[in-house]
C-alpha cells in the first residue's frame, strides 16, 4: 500500500494520543485514506519523558528541522500549546511545505488572521476540527455540512472543567473551591486552571466558531466574558429551586443589533439538552434556517477524543478533504462577508435575568428594588425570598437573599440596575446577575 | 463569478425545498461552493401541481433527457422515492456523466452495491446524507469525522413518525391507533404509515449506516426487526413507572458473537440522552473507541431539514469533497473488509428485557412462570404485579399483568421462555418482550 509521511510536532498529551492511533491502529487510517499514514518523525524539546506509547526511539528528536527539511513529510499534526514558539513553528511548517492540523485554540483565536492568510499565500491549508469541543465534529459540521443554511444561533458548551465543576457544585452542593480541587484531582482541570474558569478558553473556542459560522473576525478578547470563578454554590441552589441548572454557556446569536457574543454563566431550564449535559462532556447546539435546530454531544477533551478529531483532520488532508474545504471556507480571509457582520452592542442585547442581591429584611425593600428594576424597564416574573438562614455570605445577619427572575430585559439596563440596587442601604455585598435561557 | 449546472429530478416535498434553497438562497450556496450552483433542469412527471415554490416555468419538464442530454449539468439531486423508477433512473443519470445526490434510503438499502459499483465504474460519485436522519449529519460524521475511531456500537431514532407517535402515546396517554391517527393530522406520519411503523424505513437507516460504520453488506430485510404497530399504551405506562420510556430503536453493535443489528421498541432509562428525544426529532449515539460517546439530535425528516443536507451534499459534490468521499469510502464495495464482518446470531445476542405478560391471579403462578424463565437461564431484576384493573385487555377478567424485568439474558432465551408461559394454563393472550437499555 502506497505510504504518506506525516510527523507529530508538539509530543504531550494530545501528540501521544495521535502518535498511539498512528502507530498502533495505522490498518484504520489506511483503510479511510487509501494509503498508510506513515509517522515518520516526532519532535518535541524533551525527547526523554516517558509517554506511555511505543514510539521507536529513531523517530524522536528535538530538531525541528527534521520535519522542515525532510521534503517527503507532507502533513503535520502540531500540537505544541500556548501562543510562542506555537506561533512561529506553524509558520516554518507551513513556509516548508506542510499541510497542518492543530488543536490549538488559542493560537487560532488569536493569530488565525496572519496564519490562514499566510498558509494560503503558501498554498497549503490547516484543518483544527481538534480544536473546538474536541471530539464532536462541529467545525465540519458548520464547515461543510451546514452550509446551506444560514446558522442563526450557536450555543455551547466548550469548556470540559467548567461543566464538570458546575456539575459537582449542583450534585454534591460542593462550593467552587472543593469543586475545583476535586476537578484537578480527577485530572479536569490543571494545577493552574485561570484559562479555564475565566471563560478565556471557552472564548478562544466561540471566536474560531464566529469565524467560522458568521465570517467574524472578532478577537476573543473582545467577547464579553464572566467566568465561574465567581460562582456561589448558592446560587446553583437557588437556580435548582426554580427548575433551571447554572452552566458556562458560550453563544453566538444573530439578533437585530447584530450579532451577539457572550460566555457567562447562565440559567437552563431542566430537561432541555444544554441543561442536561453533565461531567466533562462539551455540547453544542446549531439553529440554522432550514434544517432547525441540530445538537452534538460528547468529549470536548482529553488525549484520545482530541486525537480521534486530529488524526480524521490528518486523513482529511492527507486524501485532499481539508484542502478544498480550506480554500472554500476562505477563514479569516478578506472576503466581503465578513466586513459584513456587525457584532452587537453589548448593552443592547436583551435577554430573561436571574438575579440576586442580599437585602435587609425590612417592610419597602421589595418595593424599593422593584422601583429601581422597573424605571429601567425591567418586568418582574418571578420573586423568591426565604426567611432569613444561617450561614449566608452575611453571617447570621438580618439580610436575606431576594431572588429576582426578569421577563427579557436589555443587558446594559440589568447591569446598571444592579449597580444601583447594590448601591441601596438595603443591600449589601455585591449583587449576582445572570442569563436565563429557555 | 463561476457557474455550475446542476437539476433536480423528482419535484415532490423534498425537490421543491431543495429548489427554494438553489433559487432563493443562491449567496449562500455560492459563498460555500466558491461557484454558483445554478439550476438549470428540474424533471417530474408531474408539471403542473404546485408546490409552494417560484419556479421559473421553462425549468420544469417531464422529460429526463433534458438532464441526461444537457452534458452541462454536472450534479443531479435525484430525489425520487421507491426503488422504481428511481433505481433506473439514477443508472441514467450515471451513465450519462452526472454526479448524483440522493436522500433515498430504501433505494441504497436495496441497490447499494449495483448503484456504487456502476458509479465507480463510471468514475462518479453519489451523496447520501440526506437518507439518513435528515438534518443531522451522521453520514458525514461516520464516513469523515469519526476515521480514526473503530466504531463499537451506533444506536438511534432514526425514524420521525415512530418517535412522535411514542412521545403522544407516552405523554398523552393515547392508544396507537389514536397516536397515529394524530400523527397523521399533523403531517408527520402519511396515509398509509406502513413503512414506518412497521421498521422498514429504519432498517433501510440502519442497513447503510452499517455499511458505512462496518462495512456489512446486508440487507435490509436481514435485520431482525419489530414496529410499533403492535405497541400497546400500557406497556408505556408500565415502563414509565420503572422509569424507562419506549422508544423505537436502531442498534448496531459489535460484540463477541459479531455485528447484532436489530430494530424494536426499547425502554430507555429516563434521563439518558436517546431516552429523551421527544416529537418528531431523530437522534443518533456513537461509540468509537477513541473519541468516546458522541450524540447527534435533529430534525431527522421534513422538507426544508432533509433539502438542507441535500444541498450540502450538491455544494460537497461541486467543490470535489464528495467524489474524494465516495471513492476513499468504497462503499458496498468487495474490499477484504467487507468479508471479514461477521452478522451476530440474533437468538444469541445478549441484553436486558422487559416482559409483560397476562396472567390468573392465583397461588403459585409467579413460581410457575419464574421456574420457566429460570430453565431458560434468565435471571428476574425486578417484579410488578398490581391488583386486578378495570378496562385491561381481558376486561374485567381474573387476569392481571405480571411485569418482569429481566438481567441480561439471550434473546433466543426470551422469546423461547415467552413462547412457553404464552402456552401456561395460568396466562392468556401474547406475552411481550422488549428489550431494555441502560
Amino acid at each position: 500500500m502506497e505510504k504518506t509521511n506525516v510527523a507529530i510536532v508538539g509530543f504531550g498529551n494530545i501528540g501521544a494520543g495521535v502518535a498511539r492511533l498512528l502507530l498502533d491502529e495505522g490498518d484504520r487510517t489506511a483503510r479511510h485514506a487509501g494509503r498508510t499514514l506513515w509517522l515518520k518523525a516526532v519532535v518535541d524539546p524533551d525527547t526523554t519523558r516517558p509517554r506511555g506509547v511505543d514510539l521507536p526511539a529513531s523517530l524522536l528528536t528535538d530538531d525541528l528541522s527534521a520535519v522542515t527539511g525532510d521534503e517527503s513529510i507532507v502533513v503535520v499534526a502540531q500540537l505544541i500549546g500556548g501562543i510562542e514558539p506555537a506561533r512561529t513553528i506553524m509558520l516554518k511548517l507551513l513556509e516548508s511545505g506542510k499541510d497542518v492540523v492543530t488543536a490549538n485554540k488559542a493560537l487560532l483565536a488569536e493569530h488565525g488572521p496572519e496564519l490562514f492568510d499566510r498558509a494560503r499565500e503558501l498554498g497549503r491549508s490547516i484543518a483544527f476540527e481538534g480544536a473546538v469541543a474536541g471530539g464532536i465534529p462541529i467545525i465540519s459540521a458548520i464547515g461543510a455540512s451546514l452550509t446551506a443554511n444560514h446558522i442563526t444561533s450557536i450555543r455551547g458548551i466548550l469548556n470540559g472543567t467548567c461543566n464538570f465543576v458546575t456539575t459537582l457544585m449542583e450534585e454534591q452542593n460542593a462550593n467552587y473551591q472543593e469543586a475545583i480541587g476535586e476537578a484537578q484531582a480527577r485530572g479536569y482541570a490543571e494545577a493552574d486552571p485561570t484559562t479555564d474558569v475565566t471563560g478565556a478558553d471557552a472564548a478562544h473556542k466561540l471566536a474560531i466558531l464566529a469565524q467560522l459560522a458568521f465570517g467574524a473576525r472578532v478577537s476573543w478578547k473582545e467577547i464579553p466574558t464572566a467566568g465561574i470563578d465567581g460562582l456561589d454554590v448558592a446560587d446553583i441552589n437557588w437556580a435548582k429551586e426554580l427548575g433551571y441548572r447554572i452552566k458556562l454557556i458560550a453563544s453566538a446569536e444573530v439578533t437585530e443589533a447584530g450579532l451577539e457574543l457572550n460566555i457567562s454563566p447562565t440559567l437552563l431550564h431542566r430537561g432541555r439538552p444544554l441543561a442536561e449535559v453533565r461531567e466533562a462532556f462539551n455540547a453544542v447546539r446549531v439553529v440554522g434556517d432550514a434544517v432547525g435546530k441540530v445538537f452534538f454531544q460528547g468529549m470536548g477533551a482529553g488525549q484520545m477524543p482530541t486525537a480521534s478529531a486530529v488524526v480524521a483532520d490528518m486523513i482529511d488532508t492527507v486524501v485532499g478533504r481539508a484542502g478544498i474545504t480550506f480554500q472554500t471556507l476562505g477563514l479569516w480571509s478578506r472576503k466581503e462577508d465578513s466586513a459584513s457582520i456587525r457584532l452587537a452592542d453589548p448593552s443592547a442585547t436583551w435577554s430573561r435575568y436571574y438575579l440576586r442581591y442580599l437585602v435587609d429584611d425590612h417592610p419597602g425593600v421589595l418595593a424599593e428594588i422593584a422601583g429601581k428594576l422597573g424605571r429601567h424597564q425591567i418586568s418582574i416574573a418571578s420573586v423568591i425570598q426565604h426567611e432569613a438562614q444561617k450561614g449566608a455570605a452575611s453571617g447570621e445577619s438580618p439580610y436575606v437573599p431576594l431572588i429576582i427572575m426578569t421577563h427579557a430585559a436589555q443587558e446594559g439596563a440589568a447591569r446598571q440596575a444592579t449597580a444601583e440596587i447594590e448601591k441601596l442601604d438595603c443591600t449589601i455585598g455585591r449583587g449576582v446577575c445572570y442569563r436565563v435561557m429557555d
